[in-house]
């Protein structure tokens, strides 16, 4: 029995009619295929990723498993449509909390059609993407008010959000308590989820690793998934040995994957090292509520060139 | 006696009654402050950045020693003008090649007024900027005809390298024959110069090292300048024990460094390990002449989504 998926953040929902993905309930997602050439791009760059020789076998576990293209009736009853099989990666998960965050400064790739760059470009001047290196795509948290009970902004709201909200948000992420406004986030699951071998900063270090070498892939407006049950967290961050928290780190969307040409991701590869130093800030100073910069001072004490003889 | 530069391959040039900066020939570079704010700001950041107690000693050895700014005649006899008193980084040299590369995929701030934005996009997408994260924004090398012989290729045509130029000039650079159409660069110095305990990219990773961590300085439109003789070079490529080839590594060219309010320059890190990467493939496969990635296949075999059913 298919049927919209019931915890979805970010992209395209099958809901009131809508063409959105289904999940089967069974462990699979089926994804519709979208008809302007991103369909056709995402199946090619499954087919190549998962059958290149050159990818190891510990990265292709960041990716969603590949099942093929399967019609199925479309969700906005517009009759049958093919669809990628792909891993539910929310598969068994009661209430998970979960964030999408869009990787790279740069949406667009260098050769795009002039009418989608000028789309991405105000984008990612919008949001965080260029001062940041990524945005919030979307986010929910499950509140400790109840196992359906969650703390989920509106897209509107991630839209604008700025460095320090995605640095808030990146804190809020693994805290016990709910948002409120009166209070920063406690950080107290973040060595649980972020931290410890398995782990989400030991993960990203994984896949950082792989970005510095691999030309194969550039990844515009592909996004890190991550996902943990705070049930699990609690008991990981509760003992002394570290049990795993179980938290997945996932990469998805790759609609607008382009083949790397001998060159690696630059863009894909600086976001993500930016992620990953604002994850190490929230583990190593759990207790600051987005620690600022020592600030610099980068205009003159004296005013202008007039003060210097000109 | 101030003069002109002998060896200058980007920036303004003192020739011909332009303003430009000079030289004393006793080590300091003498750049004549801009009137735009750009003066000041690269004097700011010079003084910032000596005087930061965060960042480390051994960073501060990849910018010029920096000598406060002095007033002095301007090179296109408009009169007195502050000019920033910078070490020469060409003192001592008699046949210099090098090399400017503007780092980074994107040269303008996120906060940058319209006008600017709009050029500095323009030419990021037509230069190798946005593919490849960097670009060549001038380069000479020394030809084995004579001391004083260069080969030096007009602003023009440098502007145009796109990544395959990009590739060939950074194999160019570290080859003792000189270029010619027929025949693929030799690489017979990379050894020397971008290899070994001291050598480029032993450097470069050095800063990389800095550049994912630091949060202090966003540096857009900088270079790395690479500088090396090459009778030095080819001596130290004759020696077994690989004597230093004495090659040269500095950040050059501040007047766009903003404060990075706590976030990393992924923009700046980017481009550099791209730069990395390339450098790592002349030492790798020195015989490649602008090795090809392993193609992958981005498109779907057979065709389009009609064949998939829509």
């Amino acid at each position: 029995m298919l049927k919209p998926p019931e915890h979805q953040v970010a992209g395209h929902r099958a809901q009131d009619g809508q063409l959105g993905p289904l999940v089967d309930g069974c462990g699979i997602f089926y994804k519709p295929l979208q008809g302007d050439g991103r369909g056709d791009a995402e199946v090619a760059f499954y087919t190549s990723l998962f059958s290149h020789p050159a990818v190891p076998p510990h990265i292709l576990s960041f990716f969603p498993g590949f099942h093929g293209t399967l019609v199925l009736p479309a969700s906005d009853a517009s009759g049958p449509r093919p669809h990628l099989a792909l891993d539910d990666l929310l598969a068994g998960l009661r209430s998970p909390s979960l964030i999408d965050l869009k990787i790279g400064g740069r949406t667009w790739p260098p050769d795009c059609p002039e009418d989608y760059f000028q789309k991405c470009i105000v984008k990612d001047r919008e949001s965080s993407s260029v001062a940041l290196g990524f945005r919030v795509s979307g986010v929910q948290i499950q509140d400790p008010a109840g196992a359906d009970a969650f703390w989920r902004p509106s897209r509107a709201a991630v839209r604008r959000y700025m460095v320090k909200d995605v640095r808030r948000v990146l804190r809020q992420f693994v805290s016990a308590d709910p948002p409120s406004p009166d209070q920063k986030p406690d950080c107290a699951l973040a060595s649980a989820v972020y931290g410890g071998p398995d782990g989400v900063l030991a993960q990203l270090m994984e896949l950082k690793a792989w970005f510095e070498e691999q030309t194969l892939f550039h990844f515009y407006s592909a996004s890190v998934l991550l996902v943990y049950e705070k049930d699990a967290a609690v008991a990981a961050a509760g003992q002394q040995a570290g049990k795993p928290s179980g938290v997945r780190v996932k990469l998805v969307d790759f609609a607008h994957v382009m083949d790397g040409q001998g060159v690696i991701d630059h863009n894909f590869l600086g976001g993500l090292c930016s992620l990953i130093k604002f994850m190490s800030d929230v583990l190593n100073d759990p207790e600051a509520g987005g620690r600022e910069s020592i600030k610099v001072q980068l205009s003159c004490e004296d005013g202008s060139l007039e003060n210097l003889g000109i």
